[in-house]
């Protein structure tokens, strides 16, 4: 009902990158900040897509390439499937250097998450 | 590699739900870790789902059964499998009272998944 337009939490390449949504425990989320909301958690709902995520996101230097990551048991090409769906759904930016492309994790997107899950004091 | 077992975060209808996993920017996940986390993303992963959570998580007094959470344009069958499916997930505890189900957040696993997105301070 309201005519605010939502902000893109989603700007590949940008450094300002505006948070979507409230926390979900304050008030029903509308529509269009479902839609954005949930296209980020899709993102990490795959189990092999979650553990290249948090390989790139703990890599030294907070940035990883596809040579850099190799274990965790499927082939580079599905690595650098996954990392792209990460890159699209705005939680990763990428740079080519030389022969690689770099992963690197978008802060300001995994904050706007974390503050979605943030839970408001009990209701009695 | 670890022989440590993978601790339950999904312990429905329980008050001590254990928190699975590191944040994501700790270290890379474990296939386990993964399996867990994955699981619960997914089940925000869905813009209709994650409406029906945030109606439930903000809705007086913490809770909501079905005949409280109308106006997100699926029929009340369609919201009684989301309702369902986010209990699966560890994400909401039911309860029966008289003819209705009453919803509630497991505010337990949403710190779990807050401290998951946790970023950690820039490695340079």
């Amino acid at each position: 009902m309201s005519n605010t337009k939502v902000l893109p939490l989603i700007a590949p390449e940008s450094d300002a990158v505006a948070p979507c949504c409230p926390p979900l425990t304050e008030r029903p989320f509308t529509a269009e900040e479902a839609e954005t909301a949930a296209r980020m958690f899709k993102a990490l709902g795959d189990p092999v897509r979650l553990r290249l995520f948090s390989a790139v996101a703990s890599h030294e230097g907070g940035e990883a390439c596809v040579c850099d990551i190799s274990d965790v048991g499927v082939s580079q090409p599905t690595v650098s499937h996954h990392l792209k769906k990460l890159k699209e759904a705005g939680l990763l930016t990428s740079e080519r250097r030389g022969t690689w492309v770099y992963y690197r994790v978008e802060p300001s997107v995994l904050a706007a998450m974390g503050r979605l899950l943030t839970v408001a004091p009990a209701a009695t």
